[in-house]
């Protein structure tokens, strides 16, 4: 898949006193632009975690602000993996204003597959389509 | 132990674009208080969960706003055990503003023990002086 | 309007370590069907606050736990006006998991209506429809 | 100022269902961090944003998770200016374990100042010894 889009809706809670969204709310949106790019892939990250017993951890998050989103602006959040091996996925993040189409937010994560126990495993054969992996690499 | 008094400070991811603090973060102070209640009991909420394998479930929550709280203001929390059985507990607390002793909150929550499978349990007795209990009781 | 559903997904952010949702998320859903209601009344709570210079301060939040939502579950919120005045509304709600139709929660939030200065007013009138007002009433 | 040191204790509502903070909740730490800082340096957030009209926009921020933070682990957060200039400053911040002194994270956040219209604007001289300046330097 080439890149997928979900979108949310800024809610009262996510702004701070400076009238618009708290920054650390952005790394939150990544988290539902990623999750809803596994879902589009056919990967429940739900199922991932219960029947797979895979985790994605989080090593790496960031974000670079270009301008404000505001409370009730709905927010487009295109996904997309930058890289993935059998050891771990790079995830990069667009952030519009769907009404203006000006950019708000990018960002990207980097992640490592963990089992039940959280410890690094290399990704199960059966879950390397939905990253785009055909043959096993090192990361 | 009367009641215990816990503090912190307002964070500016606290706040909202209203100026104040939102309103959903004192139910999180609340839980604060409660542990640092049950801390200064000799009850930590960690070794509980972990060793002792008993949860607190909230099965409700209640806030009254007197007076907004704001960026960087110290809170007190004061936290009381209203009521506590062999089957759950209910909580008390007082929000006031450090600087101006001004109340900013009042609210409660009530919980019920739970194991580890999250079903609802009697007290373990070794917990019994923790939630101020000599004898069972039905809540 | 009788009642308004407004739909939300259950966040990993929103999830904690007892593995359901953290309980004062339930308080941000709670806006989120307040804030779709309005919209559904022809009452954007933005331009509310930003042309009607009126705010919706909450005075007393509550919610009642009753079964755990958990993380990926879709949550519909059913939000109505309990009573409202031209000194402020009480909103009432339902949440319930959409797959299984199990109530998760209920609870209700009361509010004042704010001027700009965030100082109690009369509602004015151009928004009594919307609040289902035919004619002042004190609260 | 060298550096400077800030103590939280993880809540309970900064913890997700793998049993760890959340990661989007160490930025928020950062920010107590950058706050603490600030105050340590004679410069109070909140006077700075009502007297001074300056704000501190954060244009990026960064964040490596190293090991996992735990509910009720207390976090050293040390915060440096990395690199400051009159129109906007760079911090990091190392973040350990209190008990076991075992990095967490580490991460960084850049801001530019800006006005009360949340306009780009030069550091007032007022606020120069704070930031570590002598001399204006473009960024």
């Amino acid at each position: 898949m080439e890149s997928h889009h979900a979108r949310i809706r800024v809610r009262y809670a996510e702004t701070d006193q400076m009238g618009v969204v708290y920054h650390a709310n952005y790394i939150v949106w990544m988290e539902v632009g990623r999750v809803e790019f596994c879902r589009a892939s056919g990967l429940s990250y739900r199922e991932m975690e219960q029947d797979g017993a895979l985790h994605l951890a989080v090593i790496e998050a960031n974000c670079r602000y270009i301008a404000p989103a505001r409370y009730d602006d709905e927010i487009d959040i295109e996904t997309r993996i930058e890289k993935a091996t059998t050891r771990g996925v790079h995830f990069v993040y667009l952030m519009r204003n769907v009404m203006t189409a000006q950019k708000v937010a990018e960002g990207f994560s980097r992640h490592l597959f963990l089992d039940h126990d959280l410890k690094p495993i290399r990704l199960p054969e059966q879950f390397y389509s939905q990253f785009g992996l055909s043959s096993p690499q090192a990361l």
